[in-house]
């Protein structure tokens, strides 16, 4: 029986083999080793693995689509971090503050060919189809990053349309990971569509906890500064719904606060009166119990069943 | 009897369709027609539309990957514009400057993947090895363009290495562009090989011409100032052979003058001089024979023929 942990283990010791990537130009692929290698949960290889070997194919034969799974999603990463100009991540300097910003691009670029490239590891037909199902994906990685960027400059985005942008930025990829790995054990189109749907609100869950723990995290255990959403005025779940119901001008006094703790605590105290936090956790609370319930129309076994239960829960209930 | 003037016109109808991208999110998609309606040559579509038609199969077949090619070619102009920080492409302000580098970023990455999409549109068996070669071309293309960069930092950069980068930077994804082609027309090996020949001696001769008029051609057709090469210092085939040949001194005083327009004349004089004019020219006569004989290599109509012969010509000897 293998765990979740172990199949992350499996995955790092793949993508840890001295051949994985070509040595040269060095410049392109030391910057794609260093992203792989800062570590990370594993979250989507882990349940592209666990949904192939589940839907009765041994997962092994799915090792070239988690490499292409997890390279994307560093690929998005390293990009966004140059996009957002961020200096640090994972407690580590981003690509482009460590080598400069053309290599990071570029190194990104050839990650997501890669991928594609990974992706497509198997027969002809199944290639087809994995590389098809992959871009569609990624099309919509890219459409929710540009919701994303957009958001920041609008002041009336709805609940609905951040929670579409989350599913696309998001959940879309999470569920992408779980098809991917049905297609490659060849699953009914009713497995592969409940798999989806298991990812997609898992995805939702995992971003909104993303959410939460920002503002409402235990600055013990949490990993990085709390309030860095408030902070930078990010349009969280919190915030949407703050702008759409706290007193106007109280939220933007808060919001316009120049010492950066107090902003914080203004901001924060007006979530908690709205109910926000304990909103915010049944929401969670619903998309992880929709999660859980796509999974009962899969059959599979019960070691199975319970590492996606297990992934769903720590989705949701993590605190870092 | 299709002209190539003929296939850049289909092509470019092809693209202006209403329903050829999709209108939202807008921030994503209209840079992207931008990026695609400035123009050019379209080179590499053409060629792709050429092969198939020569190689016996109607060129319509193939119009999703000549979509494709010219889309891959977009996307690294996209980025590269972001990376070297170039203002103005054809006239008009690049993609980071008119919106964003977000935005730029973000629309090269859809562009990469919608290639891709475009690439594939075919059948099964015939998608995964159209993907296939597409993505061997695209990660020559990344290593092209990582030791363009390299180069600019090393002063022992050798005549082959230079050479081998536009072979990877350039030649390649011409190359690339006859193969797919060739592809789609399910060609003979040795055709398939005889045409990527084609491409390739073609593209090196393309490249070398571009270095050849930066600083010889004639300003009053050229398109932009002479010399830009000269002035910003860049390893081209006639620095790199001056850093080989010239007195040294000599060579570092005239690229280290303040005058832009004296240190454009010093270092021609120096080209001169060892009539790196003339050596250049019959290198990119050398290249140009080195396609035609490839393409002699492969049995086609005289109508189809001329379009290739024609267009090796016409990049060894156009003057902008």
């Amino acid at each position: 029986m293998i765990t979740a942990n172990e199949y992350a283990r499996l995955f790092n010791e793949y993508i840890s083999r001295p051949d994985f990537l070509p040595d040269s130009p060095r410049g392109l692929f030391e910057p794609i080793a260093y992203m792989l290698g800062s570590g990370g949960k594993r979250l989507r290889p882990v349940l592209l693995l666990a949904t192939c070997e589940a839907l009765g194919t041994d997962s092994r034969k799915a090792i070239g689509q988690a490499v292409g799974i997890e390279m994307f999603h560093n690929f998005t990463l390293l990009h966004d971090d140059v996009m957002d100009r961020s200096d640090m991540r994972h407690g580590r300097p981003t690509v482009h503050r460590k080598w400069n910003e053309a290599t990071a691009i570029l190194s990104g670029d050839a990650m997501l060919t890669l991928a594609q490239m990974w992706i497509m590891r198997a027969d002809s037909q199944l290639s087809t189809e994995l590389a098809n199902t992959f871009n569609l994906v990624a099309m919509d990685v890219y459409r929710g990053q540009q919701y994303d960027m957009d958001f920041e400059t609008r002041s009336d985005v709805s609940v609905d349309e951040y929670l579409e942008m989350i599913r696309l930025k998001t959940g879309v990829l999470i569920a992408g990971a779980c098809l991917l790995g049905a297609t490659v054990a060849r699953a009914s189109e009713s497995d592969c569509e409940a798999m989806w749907r298991y990812g997609i609100n898992m995805g939702l869950a995992f971003q909104l906890q993303d959410d939460y723990l920002d503002t409402f995290g235990d600055p013990a255990v949490f990993g990085k500064a709390i309030g860095g959403d408030i902070a930078c005025g990010k349009k969280t779940w919190l915030l949407i719904n703050a702008m759409n119901e706290a007193d106007r001008d109280r939220l933007s006094e808060a919001l316009t606060m120049d010492d950066r703790e107090a902003k914080i605590a203004a901001v924060t105290a007006i979530y908690r009166e709205l109910d926000l936090d304990n909103r915010c956790r049944s929401l969670i609370n619903d998309y992880t119990r929709r999660a859980l319930q796509a999974l009962d129309e899969v059959e599979m076994s019960d070691e199975s069943r319970a590492i996606f239960v297990e992934l769903a829960e720590k989705a949701a209930v993590r605190d870092r």
